[in-house]
């Protein structure tokens, strides 16, 4: 197979777009396919100062990689959860990964400021851990980007992470969380900072392409929580159709867009107030992760003192340049 | 395992209930299960005349007879779609039926109305076969319903048909077509008669253990033309996720009944007229069968002469009593 531009040797095919490519010109189509994604959603531009939320995977590190090399100020955050090896590995790519790119890092520790890590938040308040780790990482990215006058948080999900969580949200059926499902989510609160998904065109294997051709040293194993969560099982599904039938998460994800979303937009909508513990931005009075970290810190026989209100900081931030 | 019901030994077990009965309690709770359905969604009552659309396989085999036996007044239609060997073991099977039970059932012949089978349809009109199939039966379902003053027609569509129908619909986002996805289709038209699916809340192995469990004899082959179809595709996709978790092919449809089906409402509506060649329903003015048997007639040098007309009969019913 030959590459669709220069007919040299192909490195990388690409079935859904009925093409091939050598490294280079697979290198210069992602990252098109990239600045599309960005300038045509009016993400961001280059006066905006994006954080870049990174797991120290794949996704995460080509996305930042990309927008660095686009030209766009961003800056990393690393969110240490507190998982074992897990996270321990996930946080030294992440930092090797700053450092040799000289590129700016905040990190996040979630254990050192809560004194326990999403695992113990899910089982002291009944929560499976995907579930606690998830709201954990959407409020430190809104908090960390709110206080570091970040004016946008982008993150990693691709194309095969999209697809799956719509096929999940379509299997029950679940109207506010589809009309919540955008590759931009804008502000609706002053105390709420804009996400963006730069890689919603993106599959997971075009990712993992662009970071391997990048050199770029990720961690390849999956969270251990995420063994058997429902996501894994709806990947496997659209893998048997996008096997069978390249393009297929491609015509849910963006025909969902295009047609299914105008369907239930508004769904999801709600009125945000100030938290009255910690004032990040939530439906009732007291924000889902102060209620969480409350709770487990009351089971755990933590002191109430070590609770975070709206005085005290929450994450531990040290640039790394 | 032991049946829920009288503690003898399980012979069917049912996961997404997390129930198991024994051959007499599964039959007892399948009729329900149908009976329900035709009561709750006012599909038909005992006066009415039920045309029930059969095909030598297991599901309509299995709604024909416990239509039967719940004391329904029914009529098989089988048509003989003129695919070779597949048509003439379903063309037996049917007869059987119908000869062991004394049951009435009219057969509808394609080749020998038309002069060729469905294949020859899509061959002579580049359609594929199962489009050319599909039409040409629900075609010939309303004509005879019509012609032989049947209120409803009821079809073996059964809940793993209809959420694999509902994916493809979904990961195409192809609103016209979920707006038309429904167990019961009214009649919006003198000349359209009211179409049922009263296995819509039954799975595919449910209606397999029911026939087998009442010493049905049916085609167990699938037809030769469904293989490599999106149909099957989709099935498999859905099983996968089945498998983990019993329940998701009930969730997806019956979710999308709920909660899906209201927000397309209507975006399959049209309005109808008589077919100038036919007089059965339309959107246009010649409909959809028409054209495609005229053009294949037209393809296969077959004289004009030989096209129905409003005023000719297209099918040879034979009663079987």
């Amino acid at each position: 197979m030959r590459c669709r531009k220069c007919a040299a040797g192909a490195t990388v095919e690409l079935r859904r777009h009925h093409t091939a490519f050598c490294n280079e010109h697979f290198l210069e189509f992602f990252e098109r396919q990239v600045q599309r994604a960005v300038e045509h959603e009016r993400m961001f531009t280059p006066d905006d100062r994006v954080l870049v939320a990174v797991s120290g995977g794949k996704d995460s590190l080509a996305l930042w990689d990309v927008l660095r090399r686009l030209g766009y100020q961003t800056t990393g955050l690393y969110i240490n959860l507190g998982i074992g090896e897990y996270s321990a590995e996930s946080h030294r790519k992440s930092v090797a990964y700053a450092e040799s790119r000289q590129a700016e890092l905040i990190l996040a520790d979630i254990p050192e400021t809560y004194g326990m890590g999403v695992e113990d938040f899910a089982r002291a308040t009944g929560r499976v851990s995907c579930s606690a780790c998830g709201l954990s990482k959407r409020y430190l990215f809104n908090k960390v980007a709110r206080e570091g006058g970040f004016t946008v948080v982008a993150t990693g999900h691709n194309l095969d992470d999209e697809a799956a969580v719509l096929l999940g949200n379509l299997l029950h059926w679940q109207t506010e969380y589809l009309a919540r499902q955008a590759p931009v989510l804008d502000s609706t609160h002053p105390g709420l900072v804009k996400k963006v998904k730069p890689f919603f065109r993106i599959a997971e294997r075009e990712a993992a392409a662009y970071a391997i051709i990048r050199g770029i040293d990720y961690i390849v194993d999956e969270c251990p929580n995420s063994v058997g969560a429902r996501s894994l099982l709806y990947k496997e599904a659209l893998n048997v159709l996008e096997q069978a039938a390249p393009g297929t998460k491609q015509s849910l994800y963006w025909g969902f867009l295009e047609h299914g979303r105008p369907l239930v937009q508004g769904r999801g909508d709600a009125d945000l107030r100030a938290c009255l513990h910690c004032g990040q931005p939530t439906t009732g009075d007291v924000c889902a992760f102060c209620r969480m970290t409350e709770r487990a810190a009351e089971r755990m026989r933590i002191r109430r003192a070590g609770v975070p209100t709206a005085t005290t900081s929450t994450t531990s931030t040290a640039s790394i340049s």
